[in-house]
């Protein structure tokens, strides 16, 4: 059965393993709550929805078992909606690839091995030595550098680049403009300027791995740029060289890993975040978005450092206050000592505060180290 | 009248209204107050080169009534300045649009459709069932994906990408690198890894759109990803799935934008701004460079976050106290009592201060929700 | 002798003015001290690779003379050992070159310029007036406006484009998606929305510059954007129109630089630093990562500025403090002025504190203009 002859709403909760509810339906698509009609599924996850969930028209809804009363059409009860939606979705609108075969107009090199059932579009160019796994498909314009590795099965937007030497995993998807394998940024300081350090180490990028548009991910120096099995990252991030992603590590957008950094496996890292160069991040970590990691994380846990937007008059104010933040400190801890003796004064006793001058040392300490200690 | 023969002053004055003061002068090309020559015009509007325009030896410049007396050459009077300048400009020196016609080297499907007066550069793949309006150019190298729709003279520099049914506006100015389209990032977390949540929205964007070098903008996940008439976004910029951005809204360079974020009409946004996905901002709203956004900001007024730079050692020592902010202020309210009491000892008196009661509570509220509230 | 036969460590020494010690060995590739084996050369210059010093089964190590006990295996002594390892490296594994000569699939004007030995890639584009000094290599899709001109010996990787006039120096490296040249953000507000200010100027590099994948340089107004000898850039960096950065400066990835910012020679600018426009930033200046710089920097130092991550609960807390970072400075200067009053009363005696008066017309004055005052 097409999806545009439609798909029993049964067969599909069979496909996620879920309990059908109410009368059957035939699917063709999937849609929001609020603009689904008759032929859509929908799927219930956050409860910033509810409204919509009550007055859909979709002919199915996946949701939990809790919600099924709150739904007035056709239920897929399922434990996550999401992950069942996802799988449904994929189901109804699987990916279109191209027909298999070589366009005329690109330029592969005879010495490049191609598996069987590829798809290579137009202008895209296959150095010596490239290998391009079974059934996957390099889009128009594409660039795989000489001795370069895809995996099979992968599937690349036009206008990706995978640089000499790179590897690439089974599954892969790389969308527009995703740079692989660009050099480094190395770089050593002499009488007559920088001089580059030569960038010899290559990306190795493991299975199921997905990068968003115009995402860069730099060769190592003398070792590799690894990317685990089933990273995520979205659109315009950078990761510089020798850095190391974890298995199942996903990146939002524009996100920033500085070189030779260690992030462990299944973190969950916001957009826009920063993480210095030469640290670790521990496995299972969080870092909401926009965070500045200046130093290592050894235990996993949520973090998080922007300062949210305030009225420009206000916000002038305070950051001008925060430039002096440790002396307004300091001032604080003068009238501590100063109400103490007035206390003490008052009870004819004058003894120090113990907890304060302890914080006098441990201050002494942090500002010749790092912020982040 | 041709640029290379010159325009007569009186005739640019004519073309932005402005009122023509002092001698006639034969215009060739725009230029900065301090570097123009006779034969240049160019626009005083910013008190930081004040002394600039008393020096130039412009043939003519653009200003409002009330510096016409400190400018040594023939001025065209208007309101605005730099808007007139812009009119001038564009008429001094008009974009080079390519020769219509399809460059024989690009791929273009026999089931698209092209307008009359098309540009198609060399390299470029035009997919089946894409539109291309009348008079629109598509350079060198650009992809236009299948059932994608170019609305008229649009002005696609090299290397851009439009992916598969995603629609544009007339008039669009898209810079080399910009990414219409690719999948929104969207995936279920599941037993497996996480597995991808299929993007089946689009891009829409209104006319008189114009796009930065580099900025990718995500289609959306079920419904679509929608920029709105006449918005203005500058290089690197990232706008996440299913994301809105209201007519007239600009956005400077390297900002973010996470997804279902809905932007009002009208806003200005400063470059490297970061702006929270599942928010709404107010029209009208100004964010100034680097505002963090982490919730939604329902009146429109000026805001910002940045923390601006200081000397590494006092950075050091304010940004560790930072970390114990809180602290401090617990520390503050501790002394507002101690010497409420004290005073009150004098007074043979001891009320609690009601003011610092209620702010402890209010602390303990917001403790337990957003850093935005 | 080729690297292939290996190169006697004696000679690697000479070619860096090297001390040699200890036994002769024949190099064919440099490697980490960790993953040394006896055919490599490694370097060491940084304490934390104490232990793999220790260890090395390298054939040789370049260091500095005071660690040569340290080390188990021949030595090359020299002063800056990360810099003679750059030169090493540059000899055992120089940039491989594409073959001279115009692929046939390549599209260059016949009134372009290509100077001797030039290698254009497949699917180049190099259009009218466009000039390429000798031996310079433009790799497989690029593309190079017309009238643009690009100095001898350069490299540039696949993708990249350098637009129309556009001037780029001697031995410049470019990676993958590097845009020179797009229009500069300007536009004038007008009753009918945005107008586009034609960006007019060119973008003129000098020589040995180097620039990062995705990284984007945007054309001047009137005059030009202007990078000078030697600076490199990494990837996803953004330079606005008109903005200057001197000779020798070196910029990590995805900082920012806005228009018409003028920064000078010799600094280092770490990552995802942001730069507002209109400024000045003395030479020799160094910015830490993540820099937020709102303001013209006069005195060279070393500046900083992010806020580092917090656990998310601890952030909440201070990051609300901080939005009233001022009310929190203004009742501290109460408890000064009641605690003095308390210690006057103590002493018959009650006189303001001059200090704290002048603070407050130095703060009155500060929250009228920009926070970097």
């Amino acid at each position: 059965m097409t999806t545009q002859d439609g798909i029993a709403l049964s067969e599909l909760a069979k496909l996620v393993d879920g309990t059908l509810g109410g009368a059957q339906a035939t699917i063709r698509q999937v849609s929001s709550l609020d603009k689904a009609t008759g032929d859509c599924i929908s799927f219930y996850a956050d409860r910033r929805y509810r409204a919509d969930l009550s007055n859909t028209k979709a002919g199915g809804v996946i949701l939990t078992a809790e919600h099924v009363d709150d739904c007035p059409v056709p239920t897929i009860v399922v434990k996550d909606p999401y992950y069942a939606y996802a799988k449904i979705a994929d189901h109804l609108h699987p990916r279109q690839w191209a027909e298999p075969g070589i366009h005329p107009t690109a330029v592969v090199s005879d010495q490049a091995q191609l598996g069987r059932d590829v798809r290579i579009g137009a202008h895209a160019v296959i150095e010596a030595g490239a290998r391009i796994g079974d059934g996957s498909e390099i889009g128009a314009g594409s660039f795989i550098g000489a001795g370069a590795r895809i995996g099979p099965q992968s599937w690349f937007a036009n206008g990706v680049t995978v640089e000499r030497e790179c590897i690439v995993g089974a599954r892969a998807v790389f969308h527009p403009g995703v740079v692989i394998g660009a050099d480094g940024f190395g770089f050593a300081p002499g009488a007559e300027g920088w001089r580059k350090v030569p960038q010899l180490g290559r990306v190795r990028i493991g299975d199921d791995v997905e990068v968003g548009a115009n995402t860069t991910i730099d060769r190592g120096t003398q070792g590799d740029t690894v990317i685990d099995q089933g990273v995520k990252l979205d659109n315009l991030v950078h990761i510089g060289h020798n850095a190391r992603i974890g298995a199942g590590t996903i990146i939002a957008g524009c996100t920033v890993v500085a070189g030779s950094t260690n992030i462990g496996k299944n973190c969950t890292i916001g957009g826009a975040a920063v993480i210095a160069g030469h640290i670790d991040i521990a496995d299972n970590t969080t870092l909401m978005g926009m965070s500045a990691v200046t130093g290592t994380i050894r235990e996993a846990g949520v973090y998080s450092s922007p300062i949210p937007v305030q009225p420009v008059q206000q916000w002038r104010r305070n950051a001008a206050r925060f430039s002096k933040l440790d002396e307004m400190y300091k001032r604080m801890r003068t009238l501590e000592r100063e109400i103490q003796e007035l206390k003490s004064a008052g009870q004819n006793s004058a003894m120090p505060n113990p907890n304060t001058q302890a914080e006098d040392r441990a201050a002494a300490a942090r500002s010749t180290g790092g912020a982040s200690s």
